[in-house]
């Protein structure tokens, strides 16, 4: 089969690699419908995260069971599944608890699983599923050409906009800033908006970017960035600032803005993978601010927002700005380096 | 009058002092009837905090009504009254969302008003205390000499453990590892079962606060610190640790201990004032560990706590294990700094 890999910084191909096999009876076989690229792609592939050898990369897709293991009881093949961005069994104490991201035998795509045996990566055109039964979700029916797109996004990037929100603790009425425009900030707009939000506020420079964060549902717009964007917010925001700060991009630049964009007792939910991020710990004692948030448990999500997906009561897959065919990935991958594109879908 | 003065660390004296008048029509001047000291006064007292000149102390009390200005209209004199250990307006847009540590009217005990006006510290015999209405919380009748350790508690240490317990999030069933023996954690330990927690565990090496621990709630104890005692903690609960930690110490040794006792998606509340605390982010983010809490908005919970002290469900003024005359207010510092005292009260 032909999957995604990444050679070097900023040289990443499509490759000929081997079909996967069933190794355990507990996994399953997905033929890739459409997979799309991650911000978080892009540390690889800028080379801000080394990368020492060619690695197989994505971790977001939704498919078709082609075969499944003799145990998986709950998914036959045919079925349209999406995958989270983490493999789980959905069973342990800590899936039990909400954290599949911590499942203790779970594991990322286009990594080795706790066997030692290498995982295909989403990027791709077939993947080995382990634990089939606890990472995927089954769609009711067979979705249209439209709808895939949108379900798509339940594979990471709308469910980690939804963690932001949820580990911030947003509830109905308060206050909302988001920090970030990519995909990823604009997905907690819309997380935001869905939790009952009664003012958002998103933070973005891009013209095109605004326009879908208000369609997510911001009632306002800060271009401005660092101290003066915070400044701005605050504003906005009853001279204060925001009960719920939604940080989605992980630098410390922006955890800084998101810091001082949050009122004294306010509450940030962050996403961004940290790069360089550290804590004003006196400064966050002194005026209450909470932290929570990190990577994000996609899976104990999934169920609760697929619903509204499937009824069109909303639409985060209209965060896709940019479909190509596998064979252009690397097209894909350099408008969202060159930031011509929000995020790129792939179908395959 | 008489009032408490840290001249230098460890100079801790009783020195006479003007009385307190009324200097704005919301003011109200209080007879103290009881102090306390606290584990905050004791880093200037060990010169950890630097202290360059004479300054008054103290910021807990409970008392009796002297003066109102002329606008305080919820008091008068003769009501007996609970003070928080900072002042606040209690009508201001940051009161309103709960935060009375950032009300912008308010400020310390012992330190200069908005004004530049000096107020008084609460280790005296007289306090002038702005914004009375909003700042006071008088009780609905005299309470008897035992009553009045456990209405001093409200002051401070029982809402600040309450804060810790509050901000974690605690939850019915919960479990709860609590970092710190003091008084604050002990009084955490209390909060959290209050609130329902499931299984308490304390950490705790001292046989006299292991006791006062199993008294207030908890269910086990460990003496070990550090990363032992953040390993015993997680053997103890279910082999992934604890829901919410409560890390009621401040220092970097404590916040790693409760960071390492929490599991995967759990919650610490801290209340410790933090010093050289630094927090590990992509630990953190891969964990999904938050982090809450901060200088305790006690005015905010008094009414709430106030019922459960009086009709003595909860009895939080156990903490007080030496109670001693102001005049022997050194002895008090004294025995707290030696650890020979969990918490002092002092009687004026």
């Amino acid at each position: 089969m032909r999957a995604t890999v990444l050679h070097a910084a900023r040289d990443i191909r499509l490759d000929d690699v081997a079909d996967p096999q069933l190794k355990h009876d507990t996994d399953a076989v997905v033929r890739v419908v459409a997979s799309c690229v991650c911000g978080s792609d892009l540390w690889p592939y800028r080379g801000i995260n080394a990368v020492d050898q060619p690695v197989r990369i994505g971790h977001e897709f939704v498919g078709v069971v082609e075969q499944v293991g003799s145990s998986v009881s709950t998914l036959a093949p045919g079925d349209f599944v999406i995958a989270p961005f983490m493999f789980s069994d959905n069973t342990c104490i800590l899936c039990d608890r909400g954290v599949h991201t911590s499942c203790v035998n779970g594991g990322i795509w286009g990594h080795d699983d706790k066997h030692g045996d290498p995982i295909d990566g989403g990027q791709g055109e077939l993947v080995r599923v382990p634990w089939a039964d606890g990472t995927l979700v089954a769609t009711p029916s067979q979705p249209s050409q439209q709808m895939v797109a949108q379900l798509l996004t339940l594979s990471d990037v709308f469910p980690t906009g939804h963690h932001a929100a949820v580990s911030a603790g947003v509830t109905p009425g308060s206050t909302v800033a988001v920090v970030g425009d990519g995909a990823v900030g604009l997905s907690a707009v819309l997380a935001a908006k869905r939790l009952g939000a009664g003012r958002i506020v998103a933070m973005s420079r891009h013209e095109d970017r605004q326009r879908i964060a208000r369609q997510f549902g911001a009632d306002e717009i800060v271009a401005e960035r660092g101290k003066e964007g915070a400044a701005a917010v605050r504003e906005i925001l009853d001279g204060i600032g925001a009960d719920f700060v939604l940080e989605c991009v992980g630098t410390g630049d922006s955890m800084k803005q998101a810091m001082l964009s949050a009122r004294p007792g306010g509450r940030i939910g962050y996403v961004g993978v940290p790069h360089d991020v550290s804590l004003n710990v006196p400064a966050m004692f002194g005026r209450n601010i909470g932290i929570a948030g990190g990577v994000a448990p996609v899976r104990n999500y999934i169920e609760d927002l697929l619903p509204d997906v499937l009824d069109g009561t909303i639409r985060p897959g209209d965060v896709f700005d940019l479909t190509v065919p596998l064979d252009q990935v690397a097209d894909g991958y350099r408008a969202m380096d060159e930031r011509t594109a929000i995020k790129t879908m792939l179908t395959i």
